[in-house]
């Protein structure tokens, strides 16, 4: 399949349950910090996903998405074997850029762990920037 | 000892290098992104190592750092087995808070592969936050 | 709650899924053979959980169980988002120790991926070593 | 270059040393089990790299080694910032495989904190088993 043959995406967000590792947290006792950014990439693949693609299918057809730009915001800590919600949501989708924002939530109570975004782009397998494919823009 | 004996940090900056272990580049043949939350941490540890302290020392002490904000912009890619360099500097320090900037770099020829900052806040073993102790306001 | 009260663990064997994540994958394009250790990890916390218990439970009343041997023979690698199957089974448990063995397994053909098994010790908060709780000689 | 013309290995053992890193330590204050399979890879790749190899050379001549087989004992644990000692040797090297026996210790008092080995495997780009290249059998 070519990535042009793509339909477009028509939902814009999704929540993704995940819960936390043994190895993920730190001797703070909390999910080390460094987690986030996985949880975020965890999100919105499974934002593609409920598009009805997987994101290896993207790289298989050459198409890379890089992060160019992450930021969180950490405001009350996740623990080992709590169940956590990643809240992903499309900000802004053009031919430069697809930016998503992230909310990451305790399960049990809704309670706010933390907020962040991130601006990926689109790169070939040299590592050349390219335009975002057409079926991302939504 | 107790924290309020800590002489005050004299050096706002320093360059720490690191090679690429195998284990942190993804399948697109560079660092995972997720690695400069870590590389970043690594930079303030020595940070505070040049000034003489070792962050463990803190943490016997009761002084929990915790990362309250985290931005990055990834510039270049950085592959398996290259040795970067991670410069850190102290860009504010208050009894709020405490923020880094860093810019990591090829050592073989300077390239700015990505920069970024976090804020630190000084909670207690129970979370709570705590004004930052006086020898970190440097 | 006091681990002497704990009901004795009825089920020996149980089987999880997990989807390989995008950062636990190398630059050859499988999954990085030091996550093994992770799954088994999170076969036999799933096999407690199916007898009632959060680990987390075991460590909140001072049961640390720590890995004293580890052994993994890698068959078939595994691939970025591929389903895999951890079969997970106590071959072993008595007041030294606790052995589970390990069988990672494609979920889509149910081809074998590795092979392992683990030797747990029961140690106190200071590290010292204790006999196997109770009601985990099943 | 070709693979071919790598000069034979004649160093079969090396000492290196590492620094517990933050992340690598979990909720018990010491270094997560599943750590020790990425120092015996770092161990094994300065090996190489003392007898003149990048082993990011050899991936680059298509020679690709995966861990086929790999035991760890835990002795003792390390813990944060700690520096570690990863005592690597070749214990056995033929045309089916390259053995290594690693012995991980504290620098500072050369207590043994956990022993372990891997068989290691030559594959092709398309992960087809080869003979070991002639320049491993030392």
């Amino acid at each position: 399949m070519r990535i042009e043959d793509f339909k477009k995406c028509q939902i814009g967000e999704c929540v993704t349950q995940v819960q936390v590792r043994y190895y993920e947290v730190d001797r703070q006792n909390v999910v080390h910090h460094s987690n986030y950014a996985r949880y975020f990439e965890i999100g919105r693949t499974e934002l593609l996903r409920v598009n009805g693609y997987a994101y290896k299918d993207l790289e298989d057809c050459g198409v890379m998405l890089v992060v160019a730009k992450l930021d969180c915001r950490f405001k009350y800590p996740a623990r080992y074997d709590e169940i956590i919600e990643i809240h992903t949501r499309v900000t802004r989708a053009d031919r430069a850029r697809l930016e998503h924002s992230y909310t990451i939530r305790h399960k049990a109570d809704g309670k706010i762990l933390a907020e962040g975004s991130t601006t990926l782009v689109h790169v070939d397998r040299e590592g050349k920037l390219q335009p975002m494919p057409e079926f991302l823009l939504g």
